[in-house]
């Protein structure tokens, strides 16, 4: 007899939406008569082979909708990255609680994951059925046209900029703003969809799907102050040499490195910090400013985009609906099918499992410091509805008297 | 015959709703039967030496009100701090263009200028009406219950402490987010607006009002972390020991100094990353991340409180009425006078000018590291409408299997 047992986790970074996902999940579940638990899992893969759970099935829908409007992670996450041990831990949980559906909301990493534990169950003829479900700001999963999360982060990146280029535009000066992203430019092209006015900042975008020169950002950047008398500039956390160096690694001297064997980019102002004293040095300007966005881009609450929150609701609704009328694992996946529709497919999970999609070249415009109209038709429909606005006074100019 | 001509600027650092202020000025003024132009200087006092001027009695109402919903000092603004000499040179250009009122919006800086200008006119016997209007994120004015442009900062940095708690919650760890305000620290104790449940950080706040000693914030960073297994710490860019000095300056070794010789304190994130790498060193807690708020908090598009963006407007109008049908020059100031409502007056110049308000000791508690039930009431109705809460899942534990 069936134990009617599902269980959901949260992994990675935290999303503003990444809770729609798992209440997507938790609430479609509840609606088939089969299912008589909905477990979760607190901080992800670490609280499964701890068997810290917590049931779902015992909260108010009331509630739950409340949760699925707050940003982060509601259960928990977790940076551990499982290898094929941890995995069969996790298996022998999931076979010792008897649970048949295991939905796992999280990026690359996690997609790895759920590959391994389905293959896992597999191995010991255990019925398990193993979902993924994509979220990350870095919108770096292939085979998506986009993922939940980005979008709302992308907007956060969008509106941060429109208002520090109103904010330059008064005060001029350089303005060096630094984006997440350590692979993919997604976000930090984001950068782009604040601007309104042809001589509106960002002036200059550096992708980390292009390499990054120092003398050439300088000379950029000179070109730009002379141009506009200021100069906004969009960096992504994650530019490097030709060597594929890190720029943050040149400098830092003490780095730290994740879980993954990564250095840890974010959390700190170094970078930005970096290229101002690069800026005030070598071009001597002055009023040269760097903020580094950090964790509000994808923590912030009262940014999100309603697209996303409802794309991410759906995600999880569809892993469920995948699960109990499908007949395998995988990885969900948006699929754009209008200006503006979406839909959904599940895609086998060696398809997404530890890949990184970055940004497509028809996406970055030929100078490498902007990007196109074909990213901007891309991103616009995914900011959602209410996009706050820029305006300018027209000048009427007034003669001089005293010295005309 | 008057000329009937009037002048705004707007100097300091931009507000995000410091052209609520602007439009109640033009708006107001252009319904005046003796006002025949309303002009505008670009960036402040510079501006008005420099004679750019905009007419705008020739801007539409209906782009006005678009610009008033817009952040940033929509005339342009200024650094400089006159002295004499140049608010000679000031009371110059507004005797040329015969100038009979000036309307300067800005801080204490500001509102010393046009004390001085307001002085020279008189020397001169030159019939000049001069109103300071009141706009701050630091809420550092003397004689106000609280200044424009704050309410909404404040509400930006509740949010994103709000987010950044939900985010460390779900990756515990230490989080220092560095708020500005050199003096005062009602920006910073704003961050206490975002907690909700009684385990939510911040869970320490450090104010520019009380000293800062390394050694006791290691010791309460340890005990905080010890009682939530994380912690999360507001810090004002402004914290200095006994003498006075910064902690930044203590750290920094190229320190840039502004106009008006103070070290530059925003525009790094050299404050967050010290913190956090004493953190680290001396406490050995992993994961320890720092984000400096920068100039998001005052310019970001899409974060204002209606409650800031009304009174913004109305201390722009009151300027007008208390210029024209007033008999005195002045600062306009906002009165309490209800819960919640607020009344205008206009203050002595002298009142304000030059001064500067930091947090009364009964907004902070005790033991100097917490707000005050009475700053929280003082500054809840500030927020305005409309600010997003934070849900939680309530815990019903599952049984362990394995290891019961």
């Amino acid at each position: 007899m069936s134990s009617g047992k599902v269980l959901v986790a949260q992994g990675g970074g935290p999303t503003a939406v990444i809770n729609q996902s798992l209440v997507g999940v938790v609430l479609e579940a509840r609606r088939f008569r089969e299912v008589r638990r909905v477990y979760g899992a607190r901080h992800g893969v670490r609280g499964i082979v701890g068997e810290d759970f917590v049931d779902l099935t015992q909260e108010t829908s009331h509630n739950l909708e409340l949760v699925a409007g707050t940003p982060s992670s509601a259960l928990g996450s977790t940076r551990d990255k499982p290898d094929r041990a941890y995995c069969h831990e996790i298996f022998k949980v999931l076979q010792a609680h008897e649970i048949e559906h295991f939905f796992y909301i999280g990026g690359n990493d996690s997609s790895d994951t759920v590959r391994i534990v389905s293959e896992e169950a597999h191995k010991a003829g255990y019925p398990l059925r193993t979902i993924h479900i994509p979220k990350t700001i870095d919108n770096d999963l292939v085979g998506s046209d986009h993922t939940p999360g980005y979008p709302s982060a992308a907007r956060f990146v969008a509106q941060a900029f429109a208002g520090a280029n109103l904010d330059n535009a008064a005060l001029p000066g350089v303005y060096v703003g630094v984006v997440m992203g350590r692979h993919a430019g997604f976000l930090t092209a984001a950068s782009a969809l604040g601007k309104k006015f042809p001589d509106d900042g960002p002036h200059l975008i550096y992708l980390p799907e292009r390499v990054f020169e120092l003398e050439r950002f300088l000379a950029d950047v000179k070109a730009m102050h002379a141009k506009h008398g200021r100069c906004v500039v969009a960096v992504s956390e994650g530019i490097h040499d030709a060597s594929g160096q890190p720029i943050l690694a040149q400098l830092a001297k003490d780095l730290e490195h994740d879980a993954h064997g990564n250095v840890q980019l974010s959390g700190s102002g170094a970078l930005a910090d970096l290229l101002c004293e690069e800026i005030r040095s070598k071009l001597g300007l002055k009023r040269v400013r760097g903020d580094t966005f950090g964790y509000l881009q994808r923590s912030f609450i009262g940014c999100t985009s309603d697209v996303d929150q409802r794309e991410a609701r759906e995600v999880g609704e569809k892993a469920v609906q995948f699960a109990m009328w499908g007949d395998r694992d995988g990885s969900v996946a948006i699929k754009r099918t209008g200006f503006y529709s979406v839909d959904y497919e599940l895609l086998p999970l060696a398809m997404v499992a530890g890949k990184t999609r970055t940004m497509e070249d028809h996406f970055i415009a030929e100078n490498g410091t902007d990007i196109t109209d074909a990213f901007r038709l891309y991103l616009r429909p995914l900011l959602g509805s209410g996009m706050p606005d820029a305006f300018r006074l027209r000048t009427h100019q007034v003669p001089k008297v005293l010295r005309p």
